[in-house]
């Protein structure tokens, strides 16, 4: 039976949203069982919808004093807040109980949790985060997206190796990939791009060289490596286009009759596109390079985003994922 | 009377729609000359088009021997192609014969004439390109959107002034400045990030902080500032999103006889949205810091582009523009 241990408290929605998130989870799939951590007062609260769940020794409920505010400064609340949920999730990982674990966020505070609280794989200097988007031939990777703001061409390779480990693990054979870049001939961008264009070169990964943003979506590759600060941009740029033009669409469809009876025919279509193309639905981003499975949710998260987010722990765990990323470290 | 240079062989879709493009800036305005920069072949075929103007005086044709290419290292071009439309283009700002010009590309042979044969202002140690993007408040310009891959805060600031007084010249009073980061707070992102930070805070800019990628669109600032790397990132991605969307969007549409009945109603409306997004459509980009008025028109533009990029030059020629960015080079 695979345990895993759920922030009720992390994300935007909490706990309203993960509570019911979790329950969705444990009635779709019954061989795994959760500890939740969240404060007393939560357990209270939502005691009746949890507990046929901690009397059937599904949910095992772990108190917690307190939880990461969205302007904490993560590597000081981490040294400061040591009853935080965050806390007792890195607990119940480094002390075995569960396999691994999951939070819907803040993003900084999981990523302290994660590197300090879990630590790093031997010979990983920068763990990073995953992202999955979607595109064209079914969704790639970004790596790193948003945990290593100045970094050095060995951790772009570590970058890239580990992305490619974890898309194997989602069923993509010999994944491409691409480097991050300006202008995709050889010898373009800046020192940083260009030395890791060489590593890149010389590893055993299946790279196929530089690659721009507007080729992203449109399937040329399963992995996009970069340090964090190009894709935090890179994330934050698509979440804004995305919502600007989803503001003009509805704008749009606003403008006469006809438009709006156009918009009514198209919606349950334009519905699936919008889904399509919000990657809060692209489930939650692995920290990949720390000693456990540790996963992020995105903290836009609703119950069915939280339930897919801790289905997908579940997955993890019952793969060699960390004995992987391990080898990366130690080769 | 004002008089400009227009490269005739620039752009994806020169000579055919640079040469209706200019016909249609003529018509629409009559109080300009150009200078018209083509090889003699090009000049021949569409002597029909273009013998009403030069009898009337409107265009004088001058003629070049080569071209830039796309796949041409733009220095190295610059210094073996001395025949070439563009060094035709500088040589007539240079000599004073027009007081600025145009071409539709490539991006980086313009760079280089402008930067090594018109050469830069005193005091300005990289010249930028502004890119006017949409936003739900009529737009903002990114500078620099590509001319300059590694740089110090100094140039930073530099890039703001110039976008600040170039926004001031488009109607916008006092444009709030924010620096591209990729978080609000101060103190985030990298040294060179929290340096130009720094110095905005103590310049007379109206500068409002940072400012993340998600924000762009929803028009809370006049003027982006980046490094060229993170602009030509930002643009990219905005470019990619948008193909995507739109390729979705059809998808969505194709459905099903409902989904296509809506498309059809909704057409005229997102034919608008689709223009408003496109970049293309926001006229040429100002390289900023160089002695004359140099506008870079997108690759993609077809006739009405063209003629947009046109008068748009001939709007620059009559104001100060250049004076003004003198000043900042000079303070």
């Amino acid at each position: 039976l695979i345990s895993i241990a759920f922030d009720l408290l992390g994300g935007d929605k909490a706990p309203e949203e993960t509570v019911r998130g979790l329950v969705l989870a444990m009635e779709a799939r019954s061989d795994f069982v959760t500890y939740a951590v969240a404060t007393k007062e939560i357990f209270e609260k939502y005691n009746k919808i949890l507990s046929p769940f901690v009397t059937s020794g599904r949910i095992e409920e772990v108190c917690c004093e307190s939880v990461f505010e969205m302007d904490d400064e993560p590597v000081r609340a981490w040294m400061n807040k040591k009853g935080s949920s965050l806390h007792k999730l890195v607990d119940l990982v480094n002390d075995g109980l569960a396999c691994g674990c999951i939070s819907l966020g803040s993003t900084g505070g999981c990523l302290v949790a994660g590197t300090l609280g879990v630590g790093r794989l031997k010979g990983i200097e920068r763990p990073a985060i995953g992202v999955l988007l979607p595109s064209k031939q079914g969704g790639f990777l970004l790596i790193d997206a948003g945990a290593n703001v100045d970094v050095k061409p060995k951790n772009i390779l570590d970058f890239a190796r580990m992305g490619s480990t974890y898309m194997k693990f989602l069923g993509f054979e010999n994944p491409s990939v691409g480097l991050f870049n300006v202008g995709e001939e050889k010898g373009k961008g800046d020192r940083l791009r260009q030395e890791s264009y060489e590593l890149l070169s010389k590893s055993d990964l299946n790279f196929t060289g530089n690659m721009e943003g507007k080729d992203a979506f449109f399937g040329k590759f399963s992995v996009l490596v970069c340090d964090g600060f190009i894709g935090n941009i890179f994330l934050k740029t698509t979440e804004g286009v995305s919502d600007y033009v989803r503001y003009e669409m509805r704008d749009a469809i606003r403008q006469s009759f006809m438009t709006r009876l156009g918009g009514m025919l198209l919606y349950p279509a334009l519905a699936r596109l919008i889904k399509r193309v919000d990657y809060s639905n692209y489930g939650a981003a692995p920290l990949l390079g720390v000693k456990k499975v540790f996963l992020i949710g995105h903290g836009r998260s609703g119950r069915v985003a939280a339930k897919n987010a801790i289905l997908q722990t579940v997955k993890l765990c019952s793969t060699n994922l960390i004995e992987k990323v391990k080898i990366i470290g130690e080769s």
